[in-house]
């Protein structure tokens, strides 16, 4: 691997995990984190970025490794006397967690946009990645289900992802503007982009669909290579699967290769999908067979190592 | 004791003392605390209306019986996390605490008022006594001392009531309205006020400060009775007594007396004081001489059952 930065687009959970092997994998001066924000919303007056919380919650080693969200060591004592008090209890946050939403919101009102408070929180939290939000404008998620329009936290929180989706907007996209602290970096050789193991259609496609996202990366000349979020059919977390299906797709890796047919140069699948590779390479895309699931810290570093040293390869004959 | 209402006036921890011993002396129906909001302030953009919510705390049971202020079973995980983030530490707010305060915020931002989240939340915690704050309008008290001008909690609490001070002034005084439904109640033939044993210049001046409030509480017909907050000249709690000192009285119940004088139409004192009634009466104030040390539930039922009933003596010999 030669000194390029690598990029990585990730959104909750599943993305952070691979966040959290790259951290390790990469110099930290390296490594820039691009996290979703269309989940971002408004709760109790507080602005929620559950995306970005989750992987500095992750890089900062204050995750709850149960939940995989939220903090280690929480306590919930707001949610009780809140929900005594007549409160919505539908979302529930942490009381530790609670400072970083405060402290947020009476941020954003002062008038810093979020580049700069997820920066400042970076470094009181002691990370040395840069995380940077997709844009400082609000984007919103909204759900399209056969039950109607929901807000994405709606859908995902409130729903348990029951409804059936029928499509998605991405309210505000139009007016969103790359992040341009992620378009320098762009402009700066990058070494590689890859996408985290994140649902394609509300982490990663709220991302690209920033006006001039995909040109920017498609241009930066570093390889672009997605890690499947879909192992042997099946999300290992969250409504990835369902989504597919509900959209007429089989749940599968092969399902999210078509997905980012097109874009990506190359996609990381699990060696339980050993079977399709044959099956992506004839879209046109490079495949790394890899074991994805990552249960502990190791495999998360040695997937990112391993996703890192594809993209170089992959780098190395790119012909755009 | 016919069947007027009973109106008091309180600040926090002292006068939430004695209006729980109204709450259990005087019909629920027939009670009105009205609460100083010349304390309240924004803190970490959310706010905070300490006397109001330490009223309200007491009557509900939930206040921590200990402090006196915030809740019991109170945890603070919210401030470590804070204070990790780089976040101001000096003034403590609890998990459960900060859901009122998260709750009022938000409304306060939709365009509710004070009074209608006050009634609210009280409703919600079972508080059958109306509660409410001196006015709708913010309020704002700054401490004037040697070592220049401090908001009132940068006073009370971060600089520990330490600085000598030099005079106060109630900020945006001018354009507050005496709480609607006060001043229908005291329209409404009342048939006491009770001026609580709490702080004489920040929390009793300024209620009493709201432009035409005296004229309001003076043309009632009720009589005015103040319950003194220095006992054996000091303060049960809080700077009352220094405060007195560095304005260059003896802090007495005398003192109190004088301060009230021309506005109150008796004062209640302790035992502990019976030396000064002679000098109070000579004042023409009404004097009562009670035990005012609440120590327990049954002292402050007695204090507040004496103290209606003294009023309700004045009032039968009132000329005004």
């Amino acid at each position: 691997m030669s000194g390029g930065r690598v990029i990585v687009i990730s959104g909750g959970v599943g993305g952070a995990k691979l966040v959290l092997g790259l951290a390790h994998a990469v110099p930290a001066e390296r490594l820039i984190v691009v996290t979703n924000t269309a989940d971002d919303f408004d709760h109790f007056g507080l602005r929620i970025c559950p995306d970005t919380d989750t992987v500095l919650y992750t890089l900062s080693g204050l995750a709850d490794p149960g939940k995989g969200w939220g903090r280690v060591d929480e306590t919930w004592t707001f949610m009780g006397a809140m929900k005594a008090l007549g409160g919505a209890d539908w979302f529930s946050l942490g009381d530790g967690d609670l400072a970083l939403h405060v402290l947020r919101t009476e941020r954003l009102r002062a008038g810093a946009n979020l580049t700069e408070i997820t920066r400042d929180v970076a470094t009181a939290m002691g990370i040395d990645a840069t995380v940077l939000p997709m844009c400082d404008q609000p984007v919103s998620t909204k759900v399209d289900t056969t039950q109607g329009r929901l807000a994405f936290q709606e859908y995902f929180v409130r729903e348990r992802c029951v409804p059936r989706v029928t499509g998605f907007e991405f309210n505000g996209i139009d007016t969103a503007r790359v992040n341009p602290a992620l378009a320098a970096a762009l402009a700066d050789r990058p070494e590689a982009i890859i996408i985290a193991p994140s649902n394609p259609f509300v982490s990663v496609d709220p991302i690209l669909a920033i006006p001039g996202m995909r040109d920017l990366l498609r241009g930066c000349g570093a390889p672009i290579v997605a890690v499947s979020p879909i192992v042997g059919g099946t999300a290992i977390k969250g409504p990835a699967a369902k989504m597919f299906s509900e959209a007429g797709h089989d749940p599968t890796a092969l399902a999210v290769a078509r997905h980012y047919q097109g874009f990506a140069d190359g996609i990381v699948i699990d060696e339980l999908d050993t079977g399709l590779a044959s099956d992506v390479a004839a879209l046109g895309l490079g495949v790394e067979v890899l074991p994805t699931i990552m249960c502990d810290l190791q495999t998360r570093i040695d997937l990112a190592s391993q996703t890192v040293a594809f993209a170089s390869r992959l780098g190395g004959g790119l012909e755009r």
